[in-house]
């Protein structure tokens, strides 16, 4: 029996009125049959599909790989298909053009040239985007590492430490959790570099009345945690204050009306109208969020001009963030998964400044 | 006065016929110009050259890029280039076709449609590859916090630490070194995991007689470094010494004619011929290596199968491997530095058989 993630691509190939599809991207090929390894190809006719990896990966894909043909085709999977003729009676053919570089296109044209390519984009960003149970309690083990971290290293938030030296115990506390690996490089950006959204740890060292901004998130089975939270050492000054709380109310006015069936704009139009009611418009620089999943930044992006509905299942951020040049930069970040009439937030944190 | 790594891609745009390149891939605009940042395009035409970035790097842009107009344009770069008439001009336009995805080329043609765009390949890899006192600085100063880490964590492989927790200090120590990031996660394969010659880290704990093959390397200013050796847990089986051996001899059979000059094929045939005529042919089941510079796999390839001439500055790895499937594998990395006549191994560690 076909897989059932299989059978929905053959559904849309048949919607495309396309004869089968190229899925390169290794995200994809994960979520539609399991497999976790480097390099691999997953070919999908409307009456067949076909696994294929090179020779270091036999073993783990024999493994992973259920309920289709798997092949061993090293080095040019692609030569291999058209060898075995997998392609055969193929006359409108789908690649997913966002994933594809120009050169392996053409490429894989060279081999099969007498055929209509068709470029697809976001062609199944749709499908994982919505998470089931498994993919839930995977987001979820890797959100409470996450948190866990974060516990872990305030202790260590003091004045004479360095961005870069936090940064490598955040790293060393996930993987010694047991995260696969970190989501993206830590951010750790302290006092004025709190101002740029996306600082990389220096050796700026913490000082008394530092602004910190913390944004990190590791990988479990796969899938992706996020989490930011800005602290402050020692005493605030009232504008740091001031700011917080205009970014917090902001978060919370766009999780108050995030539910299943919203679009992203309005759930980025409620964020963003507050802290521009309060007169910081033009501070807050960057999208409401985005989507999360095998990849901690995927389909959808929270954001003004996005006028596409959110359906139940999909696992969003809500990181509204207020950047003052040269001062500091205050941003907050949640997890969370929508639901029919609400959502669940994968976040546990509290949203009280953190005065360390 | 233009800068003289600008000036030597307009040579090639002369020599190319062409009028212009777009260049989006971040390492080689970070050769050419400099910046370290996520988000940039170059633009170079034969009597100018621009650069252009967003918002969020506008003040590191002006630190970094020198001698050429820089340019702030939120969020599209191209279109901010087509509408400030960045290009306006050129008639034939080259761009990387192993860089830029379908689906961007399509969205620039949409702007520029009515000239002709000439993909190219490889265009600056020759030219990149070839490291001035900078890069080597980079790089030496990279490998010597990877050898420093590999000494640091001999007296922790005992008999019940995980491969996971071996790389998770393995890790910590690079940050905690300076290392900017990993260039790639560590391998850390224990008994027949070590067969695996990509191993992802486990939870299995080490045994008394495991092989344990340790390959990681890091960034430093841009510059990466990669480093493998195979260490024995305990007293190793005779089969464990003298497959050793031959990837030792093998190693330095390709060392012994390593110069500026030499192809790429002639040094893969050197180590290779070693390990058939042992009779392990079968199990070295990769190329011998890669080139190393701002990527840690970059040009050229170090492969039986490529003819080309290697010249004077390029940085390679040299890794010959025997894998024994469901038994053990031993892979021996060095990186050297290829000169007239000879090389420089930027590697230090000695080949000996470490049994701990």
């Amino acid at each position: 029996m076909t897989p059932e993630r299989i059978a929905r691509i053959q559904e849309r190939l048949s919607q495309a009125n396309a004869d089968a599809v190229v899925i390169a991207a290794l995200s994809d090929i994960r979520w539609a049959c399991g497999f976790t390894g480097s390099n691999a190809l997953l070919l999908v006719r409307r009456d067949a599909a076909h696994f294929l990896t090179d020779g270091r990966y036999t073993t783990q894909a024999a493994q992973e790989v259920q309920g289709i043909p798997r092949h061993t085709a090293s080095p040019d999977l692609m030569r291999y298909a058209v060898e075995q003729g997998l392609l055969d009676g193929v006359q409108r053919l789908l690649y997913q053009a966002d994933h594809l570089t120009c050169a392996q296109l053409n490429a894989y044209q060279a081999l099969i040239p007498d055929i209509e390519w068709i470029g697809v984009e976001n062609w199944l960003c749709d499908l994982t985007a919505i998470k089931d149970e498994t993919a839930l309690s995977a987001i979820r083990r890797a959100q409470t590492i996450t948190e866990r971290v974060f516990e872990d290293i305030l202790p260590l938030i003091r004045p004479g430490i360095t961005e870069q030296e936090l940064a490598a115990e955040i790293v060393y506390r996930h993987l010694r959790m047991g995260a696969e690996r970190m989501a993206f490089e830590p951010i750790v950006a302290s006092g004025p570099n709190s101002a740029l959204p996306h600082a990389r740890p220096t050796h700026r060292a913490f000082e008394p009345g530092d602004v910190i901004l913390l944004d990190f998130g590791c990988h479990v089975d796969g899938y992706a945690s996020d989490m930011t939270r800005t602290v402050v050492l020692g005493s605030p000054a009232q504008v740091v204050k001031d700011v917080y709380n205009i970014v917090r109310t902001a978060q919370e006015a766009a999780l108050a009306i995030a539910r299943a069936g919203i679009t992203a704009a309005e759930l980025d139009r409620a964020a963003r109208s507050v802290i521009e009611e309060a007169g910081w418009g033009e501070y807050f620089t960057h999208s409401l969020g985005h989507g999360v999943g095998l990849q901690v930044h995927e389909w959808p992006r929270i954001a003004s001009n996005n006028e596409q509905t959110l359906p139940a299942g999909v696992v969003v951020t809500i990181e509204p963030g207020i950047y003052l040049p040269g001062r500091f930069g205050i941003r907050l970040e949640d997890l969370i998964v929508l639901q029919a009439g609400g959502h669940e937030n994968l976040t546990q944190l509290s949203r009280t400044l953190l005065v360390l």
